[in-house]
């Protein structure tokens, strides 16, 4: 039987949303506050789920410590008190959405997981608002 | 890839369960506590899950704003500081278990949101009874 | 010194906001959905704060078993699954509103509490709506 | 259309992670700190998530009551306030990890609910880790 | 006796933390990763507490519905969506800590409510960091 | 004005609540579970909170990032992922009840925090269970 973990991260970066094929006009109504040109921010909350089999004799299906050191290096150094649109090489051209973020990091994960382990990435743009990407399980 | 997003909503109503086709001994014994003839209330929280493609112009699934609007229009407005039995025509003759009304906000929503989007609704009854429906991701 | 301690719980009843002695203009002003006739309800979260000198021989300011005990049937029993206007003698002519039920709740435990020992009662009507009553501390 | 309810649970207990093939060093490679001789500790959260059709006759899944009987019977009672290495038979020879535990809780549950539904457990060893087995959904 | 209530509410922000009175090297070494040219935010969250004496007519110390519009058009609309040190007045040579948002936010709220209440206001900068100014209850 | 600031943090470790002065007997009713000769244990949840004015300077009443490695180096590194009653020097004698951790806690804290600062500690042993000593503010 295959068993997910999963752990937990945050970063906390500021974004703007803004289509530059688009007018202003369009950008605003699509947007909306998210659209301001000096930028707004988040905490993103962050739960990488990997699932696989156990180990008998760890008893673990992924050593916690080593993956939260992926994401330290790996999502943390990236994405954490950054600019996404200013400061990082990912979203230079795709627009930060939370959609795009959680795509991203779950593309730059699965190239440090092993591959025969299921990877799964959900984010937290508020307490209200999440999204998840990757297998379904 | 496929990418789920997620909007978290809630409404505060009063409810009773209670079987017409059965006695009060029997409803006593089924729903308990739960049976009270002068009805008790609930904190519901909810999600709503979508699931779907990116739009590249927009980076998103689905405009959560739009889909913001939705849940208050069709969910909030409906339920939220009502009495379930008497005040919805949808548990007029259906028991408002959790399970239910999470299946009625499913079928709701279901006609709202494109065909070609996944759709899944949680319901918290409490922080300790959670009830789930719609597409398995 | 003294220690404060914290036991938290929670009760799920209807209610209605409604002042007998206006109109009902005059209460759908002021208590708008809250005054429906038919009822609505909550979740109550409930904080109870004890602050005294720790007894050196148990190592407590008080035995949480025992203020869960008298919480369970001071508090629980009386208002839990249960219509606060119509099934509750504290509410047959006080309006139920947080404050009030806080209130209500500080005093019936104030009597159920040795006096040397401070009270405080805090109270969730829902995750946005707080109320504390008692000892300022 | 099948629907899935989940009643959460916790319990409060020690344990220590050690492989006795394996020497005192590689045991404190792999374990760390988790590998005190002296045992340390966790509030083990749990949701057990079934999932099947409605009955009609009640509007639930399942009676969470009953649910909410076993899970204090066969869980905790079996596991709380316990020191999970030296006061069960299910870790005596087994490493007690967050998987192995979720693992013998989903087959403990497994045989105890009716198999038309399906099983989920989800554990929860601190807010950070999560670890969660049975049936996908 | 006196009660107090707490409305909860939240706004998302971009913001730098710098003395134009230092050198680089001094704001490096005192605000570290929060000093980034570029700007890094979070999802402010924010409880304000009032405490006064209930209306015996409303049973409210204060009617939450007014105290939910005051915050929104007070602070919701000043502060969510927007670069602090760029976009508000109050930051332009404020130093945007949590420290000094908070105390901002009590003094705008001061002014907006009757001065026979008391008013605390707390902000959570990230789950970790919270800050709270004004009367001590 | 005053400011308070706060700072969470965490540790797991395994304890036993026992007086040696009392027979087996009276150990099992005073502390019931909590007696288990093997130990249990509990994921801490701390909240150091710390009151003053703010530096003009700095914006800050406290640097977060030094109070936080005061907490790690003092509280953590102590505690985290051990057994209170045989691995600490200050649970040697002393019953490690919530009440008594939090004391000596706020004890340990109190030296190592300027004096013109005031200091409170929270302390959650479970969701349901906290505790508080020092200032009242």
């Amino acid at each position: 039987m295959k068993i997910a973990v999963c752990r937990k991260s945050h970063f906390n970066s500021a974004h703007r949303l803004y289509n530059p094929n688009w007018d202003d006009q369009k950008n605003e109504v699509v947007f909306g506050k998210c659209n301001n040109p000096n930028y707004h921010g988040h905490n993103y909350q962050m739960e990488v789920w990997v699932k696989g089999e156990i180990d008998p004799d760890t008893g673990m299906v992924i050593d916690l410590k080593i993956l939260k050191d992926i994401i330290k290096r790996e999502i943390e150094d990236r994405f954490d008190h950054k600019n996404l649109n200013l400061d990082t090489e990912e979203f230079k051209t795709l627009i930060p959405t939370a959609e795009n973020i959680c795509l991203v990091i779950w593309k730059i994960l699965r190239d440090r997981i092993e591959p025969q382990l299921e990877l799964k990435v959900r984010l937290f743009e508020t307490d209200r608002n999440v999204v998840e990407c990757g297998s379904s399980f």
